[in-house]
This record gives structure tokens, sequence and C-alpha cells, in this order.
């Protein structure tokens, strides 16, 4: 009787590897770096992964101009930008990543400003990245429980590690074009790899009233 | 020395008067019912006015599809869209209403997609309007909490009696085209009428690192 009003629902995306390429990923390639590859599909202490990254620069003198420069010339994902506009148009959505906001905000000009959560850089006056701040620890499981605490059911879709808190939290978790590492370690969610079948399987669960 | 990287903020925006018209008064006008024009400013008690609210709309026979009809015709506040879009680029922010996704969509159309936390009407299978559901009671203050829960610094803005829980809450609060008596009742909230005004008070908040 009631089926037209279901369950107010949130969606939450992780970025990197889902909407738009692995940030650092870029990074080496733009600066020949190669020990900037590893991300945390490879190290899953994000921590011990940052340490090295900023040690990594400062070894090289790269401060946050150069990094800039790299992330302007990214765009996101072929498709990412079409799958959130129409994610957007039906529920609502909020990217959760283990990002900055200095590296997210030239993306998210691009993908027509949708609400992240992230982290924030420490930028020297010299344009040296001397310290990064987390926001929170284990931050995307946070974020679910908040939207829990909100009265909305989540559904959540992400790649890495770092994402599997979060899609274990939320109501709904899906792997999205995971490293096949990550999907033999973590069989409960379902593994999808392309922008049409997330969207199908998100619609689905919008349509079920599950109160 | 790390002034560059302040306290990450959100901030919270109330919809109707803020972003764009009261609906319900756009709704009186467009089908000539006045009693339709009671509003929170009036009521403080949700619940009491919307109970009134759908009465009157059963009374008259009038359902979703006449709703969508005036809704439709609406467009945000003069300034709004491209406040919004400014406030955007610079930091995150969420609107916290208590419309209904239902009414809320075209606008968010219109507004470029941004993220709103309110609620939902039960609309049976021949349009009529049977019900609504609070997703949850004094849900802009808990949204405040929540992204207090995930240390964010919370800025938020409103205009009416179901605003100033979420303000107190808040780090910052402003009431924003408030009408006189809400200004009077809570004359420890700032009380702003230009978007630009709001902007700038916004943005010197953002400027400052209160770790």
């Amino acid at each position: 009787m009631t089926s037209i009003s279901a369950r107010q629902s949130i969606v939450t995306l992780d970025l990197e590897g889902v909407l738009i390429p692995e940030i650092w990923i870029a990074a080496a390639e733009a600066t020949g770096i190669e020990a900037l590859r590893r991300t945390t599909r490879d190290e899953p202490d994000y921590d011990v992964l940052m340490g090295q990254r900023l040690g990594i620069l400062a070894e090289h003198g790269l401060g946050m101009p150069e990094i800039t420069e790299v992330i302007a010339s990214l765009t996101p994902l072929d498709g990412a930008a079409e799958f959130l506009a129409d994610l957007r148009s039906r529920t609502q959505v909020v990217i959760l990543s283990d990002t900055f906001e200095e590296f997210a905000r030239p993306f998210m000009a691009q993908l027509g400003w949708p609400t992240v959560l992230c982290h924030r850089l420490v930028v020297e006056a010299d344009g040296r990245i001397s310290q990064y701040r987390l926001r929170q620890p284990d931050q995307k499981r946070r974020a679910v429980q908040a939207f829990h605490s909100l009265r909305y059911r989540v559904i959540a879709a992400g790649d890495s590690y770092n994402d599997t808190t979060m899609l274990a939290e939320a109501d709904h978790g899906f792997l999205f074009r995971a490293p096949e590492r990550v999907i033999a370690e973590f069989p409960q969610f379902p593994a999808l790899t392309g922008y049409d079948e997330l969207l199908g399987a998100i619609a689905d669960i919008l349509d079920v009233d599950s109160d």
C-alpha cells in the first residue's frame, strides 16, 4: 500500500578507483617515481602508506604546486560523471574518501560538486606538504554510522581494503572494480565492474521498502 | 605555521526561505487556499502543522500531481543558485530541510543536486498524499551532532523556529532572512539578509583554524 514511499537512502561512494583514477599512481607516472605507486590496495595501513608518500615527496623536493599540476591534468574515469549525475537525481549521494580536500577539489569541480568527506593536508608557506591530518580514524565506517544515526538506509560501494569496514557497516555493500585479492578476501560483498551494473543494483534497492 | 590547513568544515543550510520560496505559501497562492499559508514561522509544532496541511489537501481533493505542478512552476530565490555554487567550491555543504524529497527534487535539479537531508511523503496509487514520514524528530540538530561525530566544524544558517536547535548545536549559527519575531527571540544568532553577507561570514570562519 505504501510502496511508493520506500525507506530513505544515502549512497556512499569511494572516490579513487571508483570515480577517478588513483591519484598517487598518476603522480608516480607524471613524476617517474615508481615508489609512489603503492596504494591502500598494497599497504592496508593507511598511516604507514602516507608516511612513506610524504617522505618520498620531500626527498624529491616535490610540494603542493607540483602535485596540483599533476592532478589538474587528470579527469574522472570514463562514464563516472554520467553515472554520478544519474544517481544524484535518484537519491542522496556522499563521497567518502581517504584522499585530501586539496587533491579532491579539481575532480569535484568536474563532477558537479558532490559532497565529499575526506581529510586535509598541512601545507607550509613554501609549498612543502609537511603533514597530513586524518579527520578521524576509520572515517568511512564512522560516516555510515552517522547516517544510520540519522535513520538512513546506507548503500555503499568501494574498491579497496579501506572501504571494507564501510561496506560491512552499510545495509548493502558492493565492491566496484576491486582487485582480485580484495574480491577473494571479501566474498560477502557482490563484486561489480560496470557503472550500469552498479546503478541497476542500487536502483533495485531504492525501490524496495525494507522498513 | 599550519594556518593554511584550518579545521575541516561543513555548512548546513535550511532550504525554504533561505534558498527557495516557502513551498506551502506558493501552494496557497496557486490553489487559492489561504489556510495553506501557515508555516513553521507561525506554528512551531511541525507535526500539528503537517496534520493540518494534509487535511486541507484531502478536503480539497488535491494530491501529489497537483502539488507537483505547483512546485514545477517555482524557482530558487534570486541569487541563491550563485551563492550555493560559490559556497560549494569552498567547503562542504549539506541542506537540512523539513520538507519532503518529493517537493525538494525539482529545486535540487535547479541548484545542481546538492545533498539534502529531509523527509518523505507517503503517496497512494491514486495520487493522494495519505501521510508523511518524518525521518526522525529534531533531524536538523541530529544531523549537526552526526557531523560533529565525524569531527567536522559545523556552520549553520536558517530562518525559522525549526532551525534554532540546529543553530544552537552548530559551532557557528546564523539567522538568514528570519522574521523579526525569530530574530527577537534568538538574539544569540547573528541575523543576516544578503547572500554576500552570509558568504562573507562563512568565509571568515573557514579561514580560521580553531582546532
